[in-house]
């Protein structure tokens, strides 16, 4: 809980209730991983958040500012949150003609993920809650995260380390803080986020390092059942790297050896960092 | 933009950064007018308030506190707005074991509308943006609104009052910031709210005050085309009372008796509030 924070540039972890992000939801946020000061992926970090900023309109923070600013919170380990809100307004849903953005930069304490969960593979559930479509937002880190928040409540055993999502068509969509990867006749499989689900950094990473290794790379709408006829189930993020999935109800699988290879290809790519 | 805040009791316009109704719009809103300290249609907007706690599963605030922070920042006219968030936890989407919920109540000026909106009807559009439909919060007025905040983004004119918001279906939902009421053969017909919308308190009004008249109410699925079909049209939400809609694109409405009707009930209770 204990965080440092920087909002503008100023070292204060409050904003105002008045603020957009606050009222409505009205903005975007990033969480990456540094370590010794190094914001690991950060160029497909910025990418992105550049991206959910202009799905919404909202001016991207320069680059040099937010760098500047990671190392002032992270010098060390951290997680390193960037949120950008449309800033503070009246009560409507109209946009402020001037806007004056918030940008916040909090650093939290690194994860304490088991390591035998990258190693052995995890459980996973398949959640009930089924995300909706808006097209306008699909694959954009909004604010407007209430589904992942309902669909997390769902199951109390720590046994369970992630619950996946199906749109209303019962597509796989992802996780409820990843994205997810089948391995099928030794290729890569990830859902398309063109309707809903949250496209992460981490997934761009993983794309360009399949497809430098000549793996072929498959996105397109996944029907749930098709998880079994995967040979291999991955799920990733920036703060866990690549978890296999090991075991889905009645399903399960070994981790395989295409997951084991991005593992290791993920590993150099932060090494390099 | 100058409100008078209080939040849990405490006259502080600033909230955490680390609240999860900043992160992830984990909590809920009801905005309301106050007259000369009476806070107006006060039971339902509570009601509504309770309902959209347990749908999150936050605790309800007491009704007393309310009161009393109401009476606090809103001795005479103004416009009140109630949130509820889960309050300040870690990163994770997971509910913190121990909520310790954060209430604000700021108080607002008036709006001002000038008086020719609510006697001689409004223009309004149909907007782009399609709702999403998640059952599990429709009805809700979670902190989730960039659906409304984008739709509202649409349009410039200052002649165009309001938007009308469809599903994918192509069923009337709601407006960006009110509700939806058509008269067909005399009987007021408003959308149901089952897989998206907004359920306001003066909807809730509405439907008593007509019923207390012995006017039909009809809550069903109303596909857009239907308002071809309507003898009048009007908006409704807590601060803008009755706004009869008189164009539509190239479809045009008197401002019909129904409305007059529901216009003078609305008048007479809060005059008795």
């Amino acid at each position: 809980m204990t965080a440092l924070v920087l909002a503008n540039g100023e070292p204060t972890a409050s904003v105002s209730s008045l603020d957009r992000g606050f009222a409505f939801g009205d903005g975007v946020f990033r969480t990456l991983q540094v370590k010794a000061g190094h914001p690991l992926n950060w160029d497909r970090h910025f990418r992105r958040l550049a991206h959910d900023c202009n799905a919404l309109g909202l001016p991207v923070p320069k680059e040099d500012v937010l760098r500047s600013e990671m190392a002032h919170v992270a010098p060390g380990d951290a997680i390193v949150k960037i949120t950008v809100t449309r800033g503070v307004s009246g009560r409507g849903y109209s946009k402020p003609t001037e806007t004056q953005p918030l940008r916040v930069v909090a650093a939290f304490p690194p994860p304490e993920y088991p390591r035998e969960l990258a190693r052995d593979g995890i459980r996973v559930r398949r959640c009930d809650l089924v995300l909706s479509e808006q097209p306008r937002l699909a694959g954009v880190k909004t604010l407007n995260r209430l589904e992942n928040v309902l669909a997390r409540s769902e199951w109390f055993d720590a046994a369970i380390r992630e619950g996946l999502l199906c749109d209303a068509a019962g597509r796989l969509v992802e996780g409820t803080m990843s994205n997810v990867f089948l391995v099928i006749a030794g290729a890569l499989h990830t859902p398309a986020l063109t309707r809903c689900g949250v496209s992460g950094a981490q997934r761009d990473r993983i794309r360009d390092l399949a497809l430098s290794q000549g793996i072929a790379f498959d996105v397109r709408d996944i029907p749930f059942g098709e998880l079994r006829e995967a040979e291999e189930v991955f799920l990733a993020n920036s703060l866990i790297g690549i978890w296999p999935v090991v075991v889905l109800d009645n399903q399960a699988w070994k981790v395989g050896p295409l997951t084991r290879r991005l593992q290791a290809l993920l590993a150099e790519d932060d090494a390099a960092a």
